[in-house]
Parts: C-alpha cells; structure tokens; sequence
C-alpha cells in the first residue's frame, strides 16, 4: 500500500510499504478513508521533533473495517469507524477512568513499527478498545466532520472541560489554530456566553466568529494582557483555553485568568523550555489543568452532536487533497496557507 | 503597645509602636492573646522577601475584641475570634465565592501602615468580613489549635482539596514543615486512606505519624521520586500535597503524581525561579491547583473539629515564647530547632 513517511526535515514523501495485517487477536485493519495534518505533525516536519528516517505520518484518519482478530466484538468488517489520535486497550485502570491517553498498553499511530494514519490502510491495535463505530446510514457528507473526532475537536473540547467552562461564562480562547477554533465550539456547546478569541489571522479569526466567538483580539503577549483586561470586566475571564503551547502563549493564558479560575491547556509544550511561572497560578488560585487529550472518552459524547448536525467543526478543513499529494499538504499549513488539510485517500 | 518589627535580615525586635484605634466604622481593635511565627517570616527574616525597616511582623493571631466601629456586627468586645492571614471585605463576588485571598478590598497583616499580628493588639479591617468568632465557653486549652486556624491548617486543607483527595485515596504531602504536618491532618481528616510524607527531619515525620501519616520518606528528588514508584503501585499517587515552593518540591510532586492526579500546591514558591516544567503535567493530564489559601471560607468548616477535639494540629507548636522572646523564636525556627513557635502575648 501506500503511506507518508518522513525522510528528514521538509522532506515528506508518499510511499509504498508493507500492506497491514492482522498480529494480534485484538487488532483489526481499518482501509483508511480520509486523513488529516495535524498541527503537530509540523514540529516533525520542521525538524523540532525527532523522527527516523522512513517513520510513519499522520495520527487522525477515519476509514472503514476491512479485517478483524479473532478477539474483536465491537466491530466488523464493513463498519465505518474513527479512529483517535491514541490507540487504548479499553480494559485498564486509566481507559476505566476515560484517561485513555495513559493507557498501559496505549501507543501513538506512527511510532516505529506502527502504521501512521497517513496512508491507504492502519493496523490498529486492541480494536474494541479504540476505535468508535459509525452508526449506519450516517451521511457521507459528515466526513470532514467525523474526522475532527480523531483529534482537534476532542482536544478542543478538553481544554473547555478542563477550564471548568460553565453556562453563562466568559472564556477566553489563545490561539486560532484547528484547536483554538474548535475550542470555541466546545466552549460555546458547553454554555459559554462570551468566547473571546486570540488571534490574528483574519481567515481564521474569521472562521471563529462563525464557531461563535464573540470577538477576536489580534495583539500578542502584554498588548494581548492589556486589550483583555479591558474587555472583560472583574479581574479576567473564569475559564481560559490555551492552544498554542508556547511559554508566550501560557503565560498569557495564565495573566487573563481570573482570580480562581482554571485554564484548560492543551497546546503541547513546545519551545521556549516548556516552563510557566508558577507565581502568578499561586497568588490567584489559577489551575492549570488539562493535557493530551483522552479523546477515545469524548468521541462518544459529541458523536450524536456531530450527527445530528448541532456540532459542526468541518470548517476547519480548507484545504482537502489526495495522499499523493500529502507533501503539498504540509507545506500549506507550513506556510500558513492552510489551517489544516484533509487527504482523501 | 509593643509588637514585633524588622529592622533588617535577621534582626527581629519587639519595640514600642503606636496603640491601634479604630479609623474606619468597619474596624475592630483586637487584643492578641496568642500569635505564631510562619515559614514564610523566616523570608523576611532571611532577606530573601523585601521589608522596610521597622515593618510589623506576623499575619497569625488570636485575640479578644476591645473596640468596635460603628458598623460592626458580626463580633463585640469581649469576644475570642481567630483571624484568617489575610483580611477581606466579606462582601465582594471573591469573598462570595470563598475566595477572600482575592478579596477586591483585602490585605496582609504587617503591610507598611497596617498592625502585623505579632504584637499586643491589632487594628482589623472589615472585621465582619474577617473575624470568626469563637463560641463561648470554648476552653482555654483549644488555643494553640485554634491559632493553627489562622494559617497553617487551612492552608493544609487548601491544599488537600485543591488536590482532590478522596476516600480510601493514597495521598502523598511534600514537606514536612508545619503546612505539611497539617495537610496531613487534613488528607486524613478527607478520608485518605493512606498517606506518605516526605521530609527528613525525625522530630517531624514521628510527629507526621501521629497525625496520620502511614510511611514517611527521608530522601529528596530522583531519589525520592524512585523510592515512591516503589512505595506506590499503578503509577502515582491520585493525590500530591505540595507544601514546600521550591523547584525541586514542585517536581518531585508532580513526578509521583499518578496520571489524571492533582497536585495541591501551597507552598509559596520561592527561589530558582519558581518555574515548572508543564511537559510532566501535560503528558500525564496532571493538573496543578492551590495556591495562597482562603483560610477565611474554611475556618467555619473546620472550626467545629477543632472544638469537639477530632480535629487537634496543636503538636506543630513546638515552641511557646512570651511576646517579648519573639527574636528567640525566629532564631530557634531559622536553625530548625523548632517546627513552629507560639508567642504567648
């Protein structure tokens, strides 16, 4: 079949390799059907992340059961189904909790000797306890949507559990990325009746005030601290999403907090050492919380959202492509000419 | 009336400053019977946390009510009442949501113009919105555990809430300082099943044991950390009490935090840095809470405890002073020979 594996930095290529096949009784072989470029696949792109060369791409993707172990009940060949960016065993203390993502026998799609979702076919481990079944008759224009499941959507919707959004609040979103804007759907979904969006790329600031921001702010680092202190009244918002990853983008996450509030952070650290000033956290009783998102837990809460219409983050897609054409997908994003690029395989 | 002042690092004197009065209708005069020297002087006194020269001293104390002003309500003269470390208005959204540490109109004790409580008598601010009263007839010999309220239990208990504990949890406390001890006390008293001091001091960890510590630790950092992976199975503790501040105390809690755990964190952080590397926190979906603790919303919670005796952190009182001896308490504290000392006034 063919797979985007990394050569090297910039250096994505689309290329044959071993067709998947059933290992263990608990896998199953899923023909993939759509795929995505995650934000964080640039860090490997960019050569900010390590990869050997040869290493499978990419770790959303949805698609449809083409063979399953002997082990596996929740789904059969035929079954369209998603798949989240961590596989899980479904059994452990942790997938028990909806910690998915700290499975004990968990793993990330692409890690050396797996397959990446970037590629005509996934051999996915421990299938019941991964993947999520796509009831049928499902339309087959909610694939761009469905395929948000796997990562941004989720992660989106982490970072708004995790700072506490309730009815009636007012969050702040750093960051207009895929997350960010999904971030704002989640907030809005959960009752937020103010979203203030950090940003300054029109196209996408644009886009999260149709998800339902309710303004953007396109200053950065103090300028940003200040604008917002004058927009929201009361010393901060009560819940804070930070979708970057950057110590910047933390500490001003951090800054606009109010007093007892949390910030949901879901940006990977990356840059700048990763570290926050914890002083800041102390003196007002803010809680950072939040992480690599659990998105296997979450895909069943926001599925009948996505299906039905009222949860809609396919907007995020602007630029849709060919797997052949995956090298030019990363380049776009890089150069910022795309939000994030859907490859239909 | 006297009251203790600082002169410069090291040099605590206890001198002759003006007798507070009421400036304001919301004030009370109160009359310290009984005051405590924090962790947290010894910066001062150490030179690490800036002071004017002739600054007052202390923020934990007990007294009886001599004077009101007009609109006072709550407490009269004659009255015991315990302070919380840090006066608030009782009336503002923060002091409405249990946050009185962010009160809009609040403040420390010992800030230049303001009575410090280590001293005879103390001017109150908004006295209804700060003081506690304790019932009377309470005996004489509730005290010292009554002067725990004003700081260290209900930053101990701060930081067992911030940090989720729940029955049957194992909980580990990083530091045995008296914020530690109690945290101890307070995880305990939270149903915590069993709980596991770090600290290296024996006077402290046989007085940790009897106030329900299960194991105690005697190493610090990498050590520690393994020695707890041992202790502890399934990859952490779901609960981390962090009573220290320092870097290392901050990794080391959020190193043996299980994933998906919480870390409670009230030691205010001090020196290198105060930074913290997210990418623990991150991974693991461990979330980072506390900070300075609003012992006003918890003294009405615990005070009944300490009344019927099921509640009794006396024991971090090893060292009883006259008012007069308080440089000798801030010596005997600086060289650890003392947890805590206790000015009698």
């Amino acid at each position: 079949m063919k797979a985007a594996v990394i050569q090297g930095p910039g250096n994505i290529r689309v290329e044959h390799v071993p067709d998947p096949r059933i290992h263990e009784p608990h896998d199953a072989v899923v023909a993939v059907t759509h795929a995505a470029i995650c934000g964080s696949d640039l860090w490997a792109y960019q050569g900010t992340a390590p990869r050997k060369p040869g290493q499978r791409m990419g770790h959303e993707f949805i698609g449809v059961v083409e063979e399953i172990g002997r082990e596996v009940t929740t789904v059969r060949p035929g079954d369209r189904v998603i798949a989240p960016f961590v596989w899980s065993d479904g059994t452990c203390a942790f997938c028990a909790e909806g910690l998915h993502t700290s499975c004990e026998r968990g793993g990330f799609w692409g890690v050396p000797g797996t397959d990446g979702g970037q590629g005509e076919a996934v051999r996915v481990p421990f299938a019941d306890g991964t993947l999520i079944k796509v009831p049928a008759g499902a339309d087959d224009t909610l694939d761009r949507a469905l395929l948000t499941l796997c990562d941004v959507m989720g992660t989106g919707h982490h970072a708004a559990v995790a700072a506490g959004v309730r009815h009636g609040d007012t969050v702040v979103v750093v960051g207009d990325g895929a997350v960010g804007l999904c971030g704002v759907l989640a907030a809005r979904r959960l009752g937020a009746e103010r979203v203030v969006l950090l940003g300054r790329h029109p196209q996408r600031t644009a886009l999260a005030r149709c998800f339902g921001a309710t303004e953007t702010v396109p200053e950065r680092g103090e300028e940003a601290i200040a604008r917002l202190r004058d927009l929201i009244p009361g010393r901060g918002a009560p819940a804070v999403i930070e979708a970057v990853g950057t110590w910047e983008s933390l500490h001003t996450a951090i800054s606009v907090a109010r007093p007892g509030a949390a910030v949901g952070f879901v940006g990977a650290p990356h840059g700048v050492g990763g570290k926050v000033d914890v002083r800041q956290l102390f003196d007002k009783n803010v809680s950072l919380r939040g992480g690599v998102a659990p998105v296997r837990a979450y895909i069943p809460q926001l599925l009948p959202d996505v299906l039905d219409g009222r949860l809609d983050p396919s907007a995020v897609f602007d630029l849709s492509i060919r797997l052949a054409d995956t090298p030019i997908g990363y380049a776009a994003m890089q150069e910022r000419h795309a939000i994030k690029a859907l490859i239909r395989v």
